[in-house]
């Protein structure tokens, strides 16, 4: 078997992890596979050279930037290759350019536009490991240029696209995908299988496991996904088409606590208001999360979306100053808000699963501020506080009445 | 005028020094030139890497070595060009590939073979100030190879030699070429030029400001080379061409304290022993310094020779194993030794230097182990207690007399 494995930065952070990488990479070469391992920088590396850079410069040029903290990923794969050809294993570390991982030209958050596989072809071939920098790729200038968050799994994913790889295994600190997030709901369950849609809209509703970037990537050239703990042995999750899961309509509960409410009262009906609000922001780069409309008083109409809380002041800056042209009456700002949402592929065609929500909710007496709806995804907005509370109240409503049980595997 | 600038770690050591030499390079950028500056890794950054690597394996794979120590010049070259940028100037990092650095594939001490530098004239062309990652090269296979000690400086010489330079600085953390190591000689005088000639023996002899390979580059390529400090604003040493030194006949005394020495006695003259025994340590890659042969008893031949100390066990093996075939009595070995050299493009015309020095030696009551003449270095051996009296004595015969000061510049 081909295997392209990726390993996160706590993974890798220190010698005695380094070399707990390296023998499981050894063990699976022994079993006679062909390995292909993408790293991430070690511990706080990234994060690190951020600081030093921010301590020389307040508005760091993002080519220099990408060329500052692509040097992690090279330092942990050249470790790591180092650690196995100590152990007597032939391995060879690639940077993403020597890996032929071309990307875009946008310093910071480029996308993998293809992989020029020749040299990992050639390495596999005669039978090296081979350690690729993660995070990275190369673009049309020749520069070094980061892939943005969860950089590393994406490009993990390419890698075992482009290469036909049997399965990509995703190392990471947990154990697998869970129902929800075992540290607020304790009896949350790990599932054996999550299908690539679901997994897509848990990732993207807060379920840090993986980023939503690789599942898609996964998703598109079906590249079977596996999630699993660089510390133990456990199985982990199998991310792959939905077919076997039929029986199961609820695969997990999120939750996304970095989420700002914005609510824009009183723009006049008709007039476009609603149009030109959402394309000031769009041409701002600004993502909106969700969004409702409302009647207002007096022909008029309330808008309200979610944004990150990063994003918010810019958010206020482009309204304050596009007032008199949006022509609105006021706006208010939540900071302090959470979307908890129920993902399942199932729910399609099982009815009655938003009221099964809402009648959870309402049995702790939470407070519902905005409600979206997929095909296989249920958002609610409440209050952060509160949001530990409804991600458990929904988690039990769905996986832990032993009638509904069987939706989960254990 | 093009200016090609070195700095070493010390310089770029932490963020008030980066800025420090930052506010250098921008006073010039902003005086009218061209920049190109060559940096090495931050303090010891290259060392911890090292030891990084070594607590991982004991036996490290060399193409991983380089790709892991590189990162570390990588680093610093972004981060100046991060704080240039940041005060307004427009800086560009280059790793050594994007530089067009060609080295021979040879890991961990690998030649600049040649430098492709249309990158380099098109980022000086648009006035952007490049500032290049030292102490590496590309090898054919795409990897990166690291030049050996002195790798920095040898990469600005190369450089200003593609570019045409008008000339090459090397900041560094002393403020220019001195008559002897002023720690060990108070008196010691800072020369205001120095030849290529000059320099080069007195770098092959211990004087570690500048490393030999890079001062042969310049002297080949003709490039003017000042060595100055990267903290004050003195003028620095002047390495160039010979001719208006005529008048100064000693340029310096250097001492070398990594020198042991091999005394191999009794071998059957004209038997061709000399040989076979050169020529095995040259198979193994040792390099000999001095070599005297003497007289032994009865038609044998005894030699000695000077090596480094790192390669004094080696050799000892080699010369174990072989004894049978280089048919010697026995070898002895000094471990403790040092080389003091004069060194003076002008000592060829003038006669009676080797006897000033040793005079200056007997004054002490220094016993002389080994001597080796050339037309412009005399090379004594001592004991490395005696080493640094030794360069006091024959630094005061040439420099302290005032009848002869006129030799050195003030």
């Amino acid at each position: 078997m081909l295997i392209v494995q990726k390993y996160g930065g706590t993974s890798v952070a220190d010698a005695s992890r380094l070399r707990c990488v390296a023998g499981r990479i050894a063990k699976d070469y022994d079993g006679g596979h062909k390995l292909v391992a993408v790293l991430s920088a070690q511990g706080n590396t990234t994060d690190e050279l951020i600081a030093k850079a921010s301590e020389l410069s307040s508005d760091i040029n993002k080519r220099e930037m990408d060329a500052l903290i692509s040097t992690g990923e090279q330092q942990s794969a050249a470790l790591l290759a180092i650690t196995l050809n100590g152990m007597g294993y032939p391995a060879i570390s690639l940077s993403a350019g020597q890996a032929g991982i071309c990307a875009t030209s946008v310093y910071g958050n480029a996308r993998i536009k293809d992989v020029d596989c020749e040299r990992l072809l050639f390495e596999t071939g005669r039978n090296n490991i081979v350690i690729v920098a993660g995070f990275q790729g190369i673009n049309r200038y020749g520069d070094v240029v980061t892939i943005g968050r969860g950089g590393s799994d994406t490009t993990a994913v390419a890698l075992a696209a482009v290469l036909g790889a049997d399965k990509c295994e995703i190392y990471t600190d947990v154990d697998g995908v869970y129902t929800a997030d075992p540290r607020i709901v304790p009896d949350a369950h790990k599932l054996n299988e999550i299908s690539y849609e679901d997994m897509l809209e848990l990732a993207s509703s807060g379920a840090c496991v993986l980023h939503n970037r690789s599942v898609e990537l996964a998703k598109q050239y079906k590249v079977p996904l596996v999630v699993r703990s660089a510390m133990t042995d456990a199985p982990g999750t199998l991310v792959t088409e939905g077919k076997a899961m039929e029986k199961r309509y609820i695969s997990g509960v999120a939750a996304d606590k970095n989420t700002a409410v914005v609510s824009v009262i009183g723009i006049k009906k008709h007039s476009g208001g609603g149009c030109r609000l959402f394309s000031a922001l769009a041409e701002k780069g600004i993502s909106v999360g969700l969004i409702t409309q409302a009647a207002g008083a007096e022909s008029t109409e309330n808008y309200a979306f979610t944004v990150t809380r990063q994003d918010l002041s810019e958010v206020r800056a482009i309204l304050t100053e596009k007032q008199t042209i949006l022509n609105f009456c006021k706006i208010e700002f939540d900071e302090n808000a959470a979307k908890v949402s129920v993902v399942g592929a199932g729910m399609e065609s099982n009815p009655g699963v938003a009221s099964a929500v809402f009648e959870a909710i309402s049995g702790i007496g939470v407070g519902i501020k905005m409600i979206s709806t997929s095909e296989i995804k249920i958002s609610i907005i409440v209050g952060e506080s509160d949001a530990d509370a409804a991600v458990t109240a929904i988690h039990r409503r769905f996986f832990s009445n032993p009638a509904e049980r069987s939706n989960a595997d254990e």
